[in-house]
């Protein structure tokens, strides 16, 4: 009647093929006020000291710290005020001992001053203070390159820029960098049973969840997502989009078409443009992964099942985008006490979807073919190949969505 | 010489007044493939079953499991293979006693079916099957409505629609679903000394960074970012940009003019076009917070120190964003015990960034003026007014950025 999946690849030897066939993108320069969330392709040295003044973090008055020693409330010291400097201006004069410049938060320390007077701690007498306090040197200065240095490795290539990073490089007024080009990636999904979410249901017909899920999946990623429909079983059919997917995508994601039936043709057609290196792998939920290869470019059908296609994306999808991007990321791992015994098999590795509560980890069991399985879970714990069982209570790692 | 800061509303009062001074948004019809990560503003109950047909879970053949009782390695049955039931296609004949139907993985079962038998577990002999081994009813068959019930709740209004959940619509052939309305907010950056990434470098300058953490900030959250550029301190200036802000925008943002130095213009530009309701939080970092009302819509003045202005962004600004959306979102905290001990301040809600080690939360504190600072950092901890020491080694909820 058919084949069988025969042997199944181990998760790693799957994952080894997939980056052998992936290529790192290439550069391309950006200005900073585009590159949110985009990879970094170069280190960054700062190249200015930030502050690249002393400035004051009070407002107040610069002095020179040992012209205020002794000074206290029973032996108040008078100063003659010289200048008074704004923020974003600098000293016209210089300090010298036994004078003070009035000072705004954020300003440039006038020369030869050293710390800045609290304006709680004098009173302001026409043009002069009477202090109260002695000061320290370096007391309310906020010093060159305290914020960062000169020199010193400001961001690593591979970080995401999140907000909080595009600031630290509008610090430096770094106004262009280098960042990866983002992946294009192409879906279809396939089966005669598959409708579009505007076709008619009727009986033996589904909606086609996967294009929903994947596609989105994608474009959370920040890549670019190339959909080339919902295809019949119809096998030229299939090897003409292969061969159109490849030519404008870097890889191809199709679901559907590999779980061996008589209608299975995704297979064939892989073989008869190019080489199937994989069919079926040694995961639970998401067996019928197909790992192709067809010009050189990876193609890499996912199950059907709409929680076993997202698995195979988490899974297999995403650290492949990472590589291809050179992105460092940290991972989202919680801990929690998983609240039932779970048996598991040995020789498969298994994911399972569960809910966070409190510390609990609460599994979701409702099988692969669910959708709802997943839009219940917060995350996913991950159930190694030698493990067959966890105790009710046993602590473990939830990888959040 | 100025006035200070007065009484400081706390966190609470403050988040109560921006709350009040804020509309949710009104909602959009969308079709699904463009509300990916849009906020659901109704209800979703479930229009059909999921699956809405009795289906095959296996490749094999469908059959009535009472028909298979009995047989075995020893005692095998035969039945006949009545016709062949594809994936996507309807049976043609209804099964009666002692017959089979081949049946695909996915395919609907025929008319009085209950179960099915995997192919390994028979042979096919010609038009008929010999079967070693008995089924029980209902196995290998997926049921209707195993995966949604109709009828039941499917999403509630206020889900944030991740992949996931888009999928889950998609099982439902939803064309077109209401979300909220995307905010819009406007900003504007204030001060003399506040340079573009453009700019040339010169001492008492610096370059923008709120602009850039602030902006990047609203585009992550899915709102609409209306820059108004860097504005001097010049109050008609400023108060002109304030009134087309809000012409724009729901609500507006600046930062920087709020220290209460005497270039401190945004307030009395509030003031002058309307009410200013708060100056200054008890929070650190990010007391110097402006809140005002002008023509009914909110201003809200963020610290001028790039981590103050972010964490403003956060404690304030998070929560506001998702109120105007009715957005219902999980925090992302994890635990971690503190490397350090850490005393506080008595009546300031304090905001501490932290780097996690495993489970090991490391404060970074290097002031509120560093932006290198937030950068390093993977979330933060909270200490709040009543506490004013955390012990080395005591557990704290760490808030993930």
């Amino acid at each position: 009647m058919k084949q069988g999946f025969g042997k199944l690849a181990s998760l790693e030897e799957a994952k080894k093929i997939i980056f052998s066939l992936v290529k790192e993108k290439e550069n391309e320069k950006l200005r900073l006020e585009n590159a949110l969330n985009r990879v970094l392709a170069q280190n960054i040295v700062a190249k200015i000291d930030v502050p690249h003044f002393k400035k004051s973090a009070m407002d107040g008055f610069a002095v020179m710290a040992e012209d205020t020693f002794g000074a206290s409330n029973t032996n108040p010291k008078e100063l003659p005020i010289i200048e008074r400097i704004k923020i974003g201006q600098v000293a016209k004069k210089e300090l010298k001992s036994n004078q003070c410049a009035e000072i705004a938060t954020g300003a440039p320390l006038p020369k030869n001053a050293d710390a800045v007077l609290m304006v709680e701690y004098c009173e302001k007498v026409d043009n002069k203070i009477i202090l109260y306090k002695a000061v320290t040197p370096g007391e309310n200065v906020i010093d060159v390159g305290s914020d960062i240095k000169k020199g010193s490795l400001l961001l690593k290539k591979g970080t995401v820029l999140g907000p909080r990073f595009i600031g630290l490089l509008a610090s430096q007024g770094t106004k262009e960098i280098l960042v990866k080009k983002s992946p294009k990636i192409a879906y279809f999904s396939t089966g005669d049973e598959i409708l579009p979410i505007d076709g008619q249901l009727e009986e033996g017909k589904i909606y086609d969840i996967n294009s929903f899920t994947i596609l989105g999946s994608i474009k959370e990623q920040g890549c670019d997502a190339l959909f080339l429909g919902i295809l019949e079983d119809d096998k030229e059919l299939i090897k003409q989009k292969i061969e159109e997917a490849l030519e404008m995508a870097d890889f191809l994601l199709l679901s559907g078409g590999s779980s061996l039936g008589e209608e299975d043709l995704t297979a064939e057609a892989v073989k008869e443009l190019g080489e199937v290196l994989v069919h079926g792998i040694a995961v639970k939920p998401g067996k019928p992964v197909l790992i192709g290869k067809v010009k050189n470019k990876l193609i890499l059908g996912l199950a059907g099942y709409p929680a076993s296609a997202l698995f195979n994306f988490y899974i297999l999808v995403l650290p492949m985008i990472d590589r291809m991007l050179g992105a460092k990321r940290k991972p989202r791992i919680v801990k929690g006490k998983i609240t039932k015994k779970i048996v598991s098999t040995i020789g498969r590795y298994e994911f399972l979807p569960v809910r966070i509560n409190e510390d609990r980890a609460i599994p979701i069991q409702k099988g692969s073919s669910a959708i709802a399985s997943l839009a219940d879970a917060d995350g996913f714990i991950e159930i190694d190949e030698n493990t067959e069982v966890l105790e009710k209570g046993a602590e473990v790692e939830i990888k959040l969505f």
